[in-house]
């Protein structure tokens, strides 16, 4: 169509249907998905002019496009002035709060192009969801006057989308630039992930090493085999803490959360106006922590209600396989699975969303501090579901099953009627945790890839294919499809595209951080069952970080690239796995690491308190030492930071220190000076040794005659 | 003899012996103390020779007189050019390194006045103990080749200090201003510590009515008023935490630490020019670690040394008292106590002394960092020999004296050769716990007092007037005599002060800090022995606060008046004892608390593993409550702070806003001039809904469209 050549600089390059697609620029466009298939035509009418307005108050160009079923493609490009300006305007404010040490130098008018194209889409962002007042368009999806628009995301770069997975797939480990490649694509917050899961990836060897040679020459349950792995938890958390600090050194972002502005949805109470004039929106701290302690007794009746439903799926279960054989035996074994299969996700479900309503009613001033609530609260509800069971196993089936099953047996049988067979013994399979924990991690993997992979595949292909066949088939559904049928043919690939991505799911970074958590929890918790687990995290992981990748590409929208400097709150979940893993492994060595029924010569239940105290105590120790050794050694980039800083101050300081080379003696015309003003008896003390070796002269003096030799030899030696 | 008018003035006045002591100037005025009684008269000559040069290069004046004995008073006076010039590179510097916020204006030879005595004599210190490359005279006491200059320190402002007690003595509680004052006398090292015994003194108001309360209606060992007590110290220790950042920021030292320069006994292995330039001096990190490990087994050590010596006396006391009725039973009883007394601080002074030794060789940098880590040390060993006492009664002597006391005098006595009696049966005394915490606690309070004020000032009297008696009767001792007798008479009294403050000992604010860490440590690890002890402290403690002033003005030389941001590593030493009184509280409570001796219808050793488990893990999470509720209340004094560094930004930010608020809308020129220029095929997708309103029409009539209503009402309506 058009000669690809002329078109290849970036600023005149724009969103067509270039076939290659490549010389299509990604960096400045935005697409804002309006749907008005619940309002009538007026409403939606006035909405559509308002927000058009909106966007072009903010400078922004607007191209609208009809998008699948009842709504609206809002296409937004900024013009390149208005770009570069908030990119250096946001360059400035970095520098203004401390995040980047340097000024960048230009004046407010000042036009630059972002660094990379996350540069340049945070700015749009910018442009498009922040309010008026700071210079944005306001528009805020899903919530108030934008109820209507579902979703606002930039348009993926499919070249440099599959270059990176070309460039990842030859590659074993990812190097700090491929993590750079990932930043520049979808800004920090995404790319601290993926250095999570590489970073875990690789300290995984350890484990695995481990794993193996306690497999093949340690005993079942080994204590030095839990102990190396709550060692390597230990070291790899605090590791890993550094290296947040490093990497958001490295890519400028290091304390970027005080410059988050305002949610849409956080109410203030009160504007206060400080001392220079800035207008603060106040929400009372005391009240959102009263609020905040409303999630204790949330969680704590969760944590019943999860708990009652898995036990008792779990006793059910249990009775059934193992201790039941009236009728229907063949076919009940699955229905306690099949129940808690069905019932869990929508409990979990049900939970997580009366737990994202509690967070919004304690009514947080940024978007980062409601994550950090809301993803604390569902990481314990995750919890609960995926530790419980095995929980469940070890600390009660394995030691008291033989006690209690017998008894659950006889009162189930005798409510339904049956005959009670007196002489029942039951035999508690003492590989039923080994087993348990395996089939659960191994599992967890399998079923989280199929849900996360293949799942959405396969739904968005049948979707796709259903607007397909009905767009080209069907006259009936009247306008969708004429408009739809009807694009320029120019434009229909690309408009093809832009609808697919719309019709995508936001990606949520938390979800895929969650799930390494949880797994890093099997790890602390319950690495003395099975010591060859680790290996099945480390494949599944290798898998998991390309696999993710290729995820977001294809079945997510392209995430806004919003800065972060760590992956935030996990880190304290991670901190509390692994304390609480201080606790279960030793637990688990402890009840099931000796063959006799006794340890230290008594009970070994009541032992176990003993062996938990001090294994949390030594643990805790450990982790001061680790931290310590760690502190001291320090960050490499905190101290490059440092000098950094210390270039600046250089040049104040040399100036002073130049200046005060030339102090120093009194020189003669100062001291005469002094003799002669007019003195009070208050100078006269000051004055009596003011003579050039006065001073030493008489301080040796004293010394002589104390030494007992005399003045006069001083004189002779002078 | 002078005019006292005359010489009102800071500038002109001088040290002269004015009877009143009141137009003395303080603030410029240092005094080095040589001592040349070891080495012969040549060899001093040299050094003061040296000595004075090294002060007048830094551009100081002295004057010599004799001291006591063999050594000299050499009087430093900085010139008011010279430490006003010093004082403003100070703030300088400070501003540099990020301390205070705002450049305090001038230019490097700006001459300004010190805020007050504090400010002026930091930089004199500075002056006189400072390296020579970073423009002081190098003089460090007692180190390298200034070993025979015993000591520098300010002259005691009698004015000032008397003003002070007086003022003091009229207030039951001090206010921030109180505390200013003592800041600009002694600087905020010392004012830190005055700040803590205040807040200190000041929160045991409640612990105390909680105990009167306890005494008189809960029962021994109570159970609630140990949970009181632990939940007092959580919320104490985390509100000083918040307390400290506000009175740095109040004093301006926040973040004094990193500025401090290295100490002369800094041994560093390379020097590293970075490239700012900047020479570091080096000591590998790794290395230092390797040695501060080797403190661990000299505690180890050291706890075993002194466990074994008070277990042996202890043993030994228990066995004679309430155990032998052998010849010699009477005087026998007082043996063990005096061999105590005598050992134990002959013992702790070694293991002191070692620990310095130790933390020598650890090389640290700074002497924050040295102080630090030998405070660490001695607070172990006195925390063992303070508290060890009271564990071994409340859980070896109470729980199985019964069984083992028996069991020892049977040993004894057949060692002895004397004949066993079988029928001999032990009664433990069950108030022995309660007694022995009085016992420690009281006796505690009034030896230190007489300690640290009465055998001092014992001292110093009998030393002063033996002193004068000398000079004015003998003659035999030649010299020392005739120098202090032959004082001009104008400077006499002047003299006698300075040679008095001369022989007193150096004040170590680390002393004062570690015997309230001590108290601190009785509430929090016995509180429920016996619920009065907050009372005596809380007495004791309004005294101590007053004695301490008077302490410092009267028998101690008057400190330099060093910064810091806050009473540094004691926070954690406060923190660690609330931790562990978190386990012997509860452990305490479970064994005294119940009458029966079984507790959960099990024996109470049991049970006791369980309670220390549960009362040590509500604690943890009460803490973490409390801290994340004070950090969301956050600090007054922080955000102050914020907000003033925003005041400089906002100038900033204006000049961009002035001009954002010029964007927006593309003009029509612009407009015409992207629809004239060249297009590309790249371009004609964003140029299609260019004309104003385009986009809005075409949005509409798809709207409209795909609702069923038809265009021409859009044009109606239009």
């Amino acid at each position: 169509m058009q000669n690809p050549e002329l078109s290849i600089t970036r600023a005149d390059t724009a969103l067509v249907d270039d076939p290659t697609t490549a010389y299509i620029a990604y960096h400045d466009k935005y697409v804002i998905v309006y749907d008005f298939s619940q309002i009538d035509a007026s409403v939606a009418t006035k909405e559509l002019t308002l927000l058009l307005e909106d966007l072009e108050s903010a400078g922004l160009q607007t191209e609208v496009r009809a998008g699948y079923e009842d709504s609206l493609l809002v296409l937004v490009q900024a013009p390149r002035e208005l770009l570069g300006n908030t990119v250096h305007h946001s360059r400035v404010k970095d520098w203004l709060y401390g995040i980047s040490k340097k000024h960048p130098g230009g004046t407010s008018n000042t036009i630059v192009a972002g660094a990379n194209e996350a540069e340049d889409l945070l700015s749009l962002y910018h442009l498009v969801t922040w309010t008026k007042e700071l210079g944005g368009a306001g528009i805020t999806p899903g919530f108030g006057k934008w109820e209507n628009v579902t979703s606002t995301f930039p348009l993926h770069n499919p070249r440099t989308n599959q270059k990176l997975l070309v460039h990842l797939s030859k590659r074993f480990f990812l190097s700090p630039d491929d993590l750079d490649q990932i930043r520049d694509l979808w800004g920090t917050k995404v790319a601290f992930y993926f250095a999570f899961i590489q970073d875990y990836f690789l300290s995984l060897t350890f484990p695995c090493v481990a794993g193996v040679l306690a497999w093949a020459f340690l005993p079942k349950y080994s204590l030095v085999f839990a102990v190396v792995i709550c060692v390597w938890c230990t070291v790899f958390l605090e590791y890993w803490k550094l290296r947040e600090v490093d990497l958001s050194i490295r890519w400028g972002v290091r304390g970027v959360g005080k410059l988050k502005v305002n949610r849409p949805q956080f109410q203030f109470e009160k504007e206060v106006k400080d001392d220079v004039g800035r207008v603060h929106h106040v929400f009372p701290r005391w009240k959102r922590i009263v609020r905040q302690l409303v999630a204790l007794p949330f969680l704590v009746l969760s944590t019943i209600l999860l708990t009652s439903v898995i036990v008792f799926v779990f006793a059910l279960e249990t009775f059934i396989v193992e201790g039941y054989d009236g009728p229907y035996d063949y076919y009940l074994e699955y229905l306690p699975t099949v129940i808690l299969a069905l019932l869990l996700p929508f409990i979990n479900n049900y939970l997580e969303g009366l737990a994202a309503r509690l967070t919004e009613y304690e009514n947080h001033r940024t978007a980062d501090y409601y994550e950090m609530s809301l993803t604390q609260k569902i990481f314990v509800l995750q919890s609960i579901s995926n530790y419980l069971p095995i929980f469940l196993v070890a600390f009660v089936y394995v030691p008291f099953g033989q006690i209690f099953i017998p008894l659950l047996r006889t009162y189930i049988l005798s409510l339904a009627g049956v005959a009670v067979d007196p002489d029942f013994t039951f035999h508690v399979d003492s590989n039923k945790l080994r087993n348990e924990v395996i089939t659960l991690t191994l599992t967890g993997q399998i079923s989280s890839a199929i849900e996360e992979l293949a799942l959405p595949y396969l739904k968005n292909s049948v979707k796709d294919w259903w607007r397909t066949y009905r767009t080209s088939h069907t006259f009936a559904t009247g306008g969708q499809t004429k408009f739809v049928k009807g694009d320029d043919p120019m434009e229909a690939r690309f408009l093809r595209r832009v609808r697919k991505q719309a019709s995508l799911a936001p990606y949520d970074v938390h979800e895929d951080i969650s799930e390494m958590v949880l797994q890093f929890g099997y790890l602390a918790l319950f690495s003395p069952v099975w010591p060859l687990i680790p290996i099945g995290f480390f494949i599944n992981n290798w898998f998991e970080l390309r696999a993710d990748i290729i995820k977001i590409t294809i079945e997510h929208q392209r995430p806004a690239p919003i800065r972060n400097d760590g992956i935030g709150p996990w880190v304290a979940s991670l901190e509390a796995l692994t304390w609480l893993g201080s606790l279960t492994s030793a637990a688990i060595v402890h009840l099931f690491g000796f063959s006799n029924s006794t340890i230290y010569g008594f009970n070994r239940w009541w032992t176990l308190p003993i062996t938990i105290f001090a294994s949390e105590h030594i643990f805790l120790g450990f982790r001061a030492g680790v931290r310590w050794a760690l502190h001291a050694i320090g960050s490499e980039h905190i101290r490059k930071e440092r000098s950094e800083l210390y270039a600046e101050r250089k040049k104040h300081l040399d100036e002073l220190e130049a200046s005060s080379a030339k102090r120093g003696h009194l020189d003669v015309v100062e001291r005469e000076r002094r003799k002669s003003v007019r003195m009070t008896a208050a100078d006269v003390f000051w004055t009596r040794q003011v003579e050039e070796g006065a001073s030493r002269r008489a301080g040796v003096g004293i010394i002589r005659a104390m030494k007992g030799t005399y003045m006069d030899d001083l004189v002779k030696e002078e």
